[in-house]
């Protein structure tokens, strides 16, 4: 993409209203716009990470035998009577009445829904396990939406649910969902760690949170040191086999959010040089919560001896309109963001540093077509901006990788290579970058 | 994907509420569920073709030079306050209050939403043009939703905007949307004749509705036959290049919708029997309408020469989530869907007609892996059925090829090929399958 068709508003300056450095690098990489309080316009550069990031969730819940599909933003109030939590909600929920007054409301959660597509769709225990997602927007009406996308009003949610004759299917599921999650953040260049945790409004008796360490986070969060030390999965995984040794590990030491710290216990179980107590970002969030839907809806599934049985259920959400600024919390610095290659907009930002010299476009123009027909992604900076300008811009959008092209070079036949991540560079020759970006890839 | 592991509830009866073809064969085939009145959700198998339209739709705007972005659902009442269109727009916008009572809708379109972004953004001619698009979730609350997803409520739709400085910038942005349009829908198998339309809510002074003609279609059009015979634009487009002899082509002629349509002219300029007069489904709608919404919202350039004038744009919509609808109005028979193969959820089914016999499933599993490893999505429909309900469901749901495997041929070593769109058989050595599937896709 040339950067003089694309539309990137950068910023020099720093949005008052930001308080955290992802939103500030969001704002002034002409990620997002606020379009009203808590609810962002995605522009281009934005979009391509957040679809980056989806398109990972997706392929780690596909790998997991999990089927893709979509329930609508709008539900009906009805079904949430059903359940009983359509008055248990409270103002979070958007409510909305259409023009022949019948109550609709924005959904903040899907479990209802799912609950009614299953018990119409499935009849028998033949049938299960039954394991369906979704990548849809949500709203929650916070009182006070702050944090940018990280704590927005409408957001985009993976929200998977699990449908099995008893718990020790559920249980199965869990683990496909926790072992899936330990995945999909690794793969982001994330170091999230599973965590038990409260169950809040979906309800449930078993319930972790994978959180992101940072100084930022909203909640205090206690583990065991090892966590933060040990590797997290970044292998393929085998979601036939037993996940039981993968959970073990991951469940074994002292890891809680603050709603479910335990001070006693974390000073028994964990030893003083082993204990950490941070500020953590929830990015996701699991839950097994048996028969709370399917019982009072009506989900039932008749078993081998010709019983009607009501299904166990869990629920399992990624934040995935947050985690962009999660990763940005996470890899940053002065100068702006540091995309781990999985999710940046772009391989490859080509700098032209005297637009309008014969020679320099030239070599940029053909750089820009190798790239990109080597399968590099590549935004070319064409404008007639200062040098200085365009060095600002590119280390404040984060490419993985700069190439920086000036007539001083050239004339040797070299170009710069920068990678963004440690500042290093080298003088390389035009013909060698892609192999030497491949090389690095 | 394993037809036990499947969440595909297919219906033998005909749902008694469906009044048109596409309708009843997207619930039979267990495409879609209506969860409220006008509001679907997209089961596994609908919104693999849901995401499949999406998809050419993404690839034939990128090829545009048009950038994808995402503006949100919800937006507020102020901003069509400016633009003067919040009380004209009546009913069929769902209106809301969230929970500090400020006013916010459900965007039926998003004319407002981009001239904001744009104005704050864009500042100098220098700048221009730009192309953005987005495919995004959309509300019009119709009085009397009906035809499944081919009217409904919620609705996904592709919409791009154009920013010009004058007319004749907008009028190549229009072609190019006119050529893009021309492209993705014969990607998809289907003719949809470009017709003068009126412009309605959107304004403007150009416009053409994209038509596919179907005896189900909600309206009359009437055009020149020799549209429906010429072949439309199926090779790839340079869309930097002069693309007026394309729209002239499909524009001398007379192509105009009911509203649009005058007789006297139309006996005039076609002869007798060229005359076609059809109903048509509307799938894509473009229009230029100037500075309607940027004069108003003061969406403004600096020109070459310093003054301020404000941009001409256009919008361009395709109906995503009636594309499939409108495929199926265009290719079933009386046995269900034919899909062509670009839409198709799955390429192929596999069918055994013995689960549980060692042979046949033995050759089942070595096809399956086989053909998905060969890069053709398989579906393989291993429940003990019957023979005859496992051959009226995968008719039923369209697949383009069927593998059928059975104990008699199995002795020989060959299975049966089936063509859904000819209803051709042929026996086929089973290390063939794959081969011969290439050779036709």
């Amino acid at each position: 993409m040339r950067r003089s068709r694309l539309l990137l508003p950068t910023l020099k300056e720093t949005p008052a209203e930001a308080e955290i450095v992802s939103h500030r690098l969001m704002l002034r990489a002409g990620m997002v716009r606020q379009a009203s309080a808590g609810i962002y316009n995605w522009l281009p550069l934005g979009y391509r990470v957040l679809r980056k990031v989806e398109q990972i969730v997706r392929e780690e819940q596909d790998a997991t035998g999990a089927q893709e599909m979509l329930m609508p933003t709008i539900q009906s109030a009805d079904l949430w009577r059903e359940s009983g939590r359509y008055d248990d909600y409270g103002k979070e929920m958007l409510r909305i009445q259409d023009r022949h007054e019948r109550d609709l409301l924005y959904g903040p959660t899907n479990e209802e829904q799912i609950t009614d597509i299953f018990r119409k769709s499935v009849m028998s225990y033949r049938e299960l396990p039954k394991l369906l997602y979704h990548i849809q927007w949500k709203f929650r009406d916070e009182v006070r939406p702050r944090f940018g996308v990280m704590r927005g009003r409408e957001f985009l949610m993976k929200d998977a649910y699990s449908f099995d004759t008893d718990f020790d299917g559920a249980k199965r599921a869990y683990n496909k969902m926790f072992v899936s999650y330990l995945r999909i953040f690794a793969r982001m260049g994330l170091r999230a760690i599973p965590m038990e945790a409260e169950t809040g409004p979906i309800g449930g008796n078993l319930s972790h949170e994978f959180i992101i360490l940072a100084d930022t986070g909203e909640s205090e969060v206690f583990c065991h040191r090892d966590y933060i030390e040990h590797d997290v999965l970044s292998h393929a995984v085998d979601y036939e086999a037993d996940l039981e040794p993968i959970v073990g590990f991951w469940t074994e030491k002292y890891a809680r959010t603050d709603e479910k710290h335990d001070p006693a216990a974390f000073a028994a179980e964990v030893p003083a040089d082993k204990q950490v107590s941070r500020r953590g970002i929830e990015v996701g969030h699991i839950f097994y919560f048996g028969t709370k839907y399917s019982a009072p809806m009506g989900a039932t599934v008749s078993t081998a001896d010709g019983q009607s049985v009501p299904v166990h259920m869990g629920s399992y959400g990624v934040g995935v309109s947050r985690l962009p600024a999660a990763i940005i919390e996470a890899s940053h610095d002065e100068a702006g963001i540091i995309w781990p290659d999985a999710v940046a907009p772009y391989t490859v930002g080509l700098i032209n540093l005297k637009t309008g010299d014969a020679a320099c476009d030239t070599a940029c123009e053909d750089l820009y077509n190798r790239l990109n027909s080597n399968g590099f992604d590549t935004l070319y900076d064409d404008r007639e901006e200062r040098a200085g300008a365009k060095f600002a811009d590119m280390d404040l959008i984060g490419l993985p990788w700069q190439v920086i092209v000036g007539p001083r070079g050239l004339a040797n036949g070299q170009v710069e290579l920068k990678r963004r991540a440690t500042g290093e560079r080298h003088e390389v020759a035009m013909a060698d970058v892609p192999a030497r970006i491949a090389a690095h890839v």
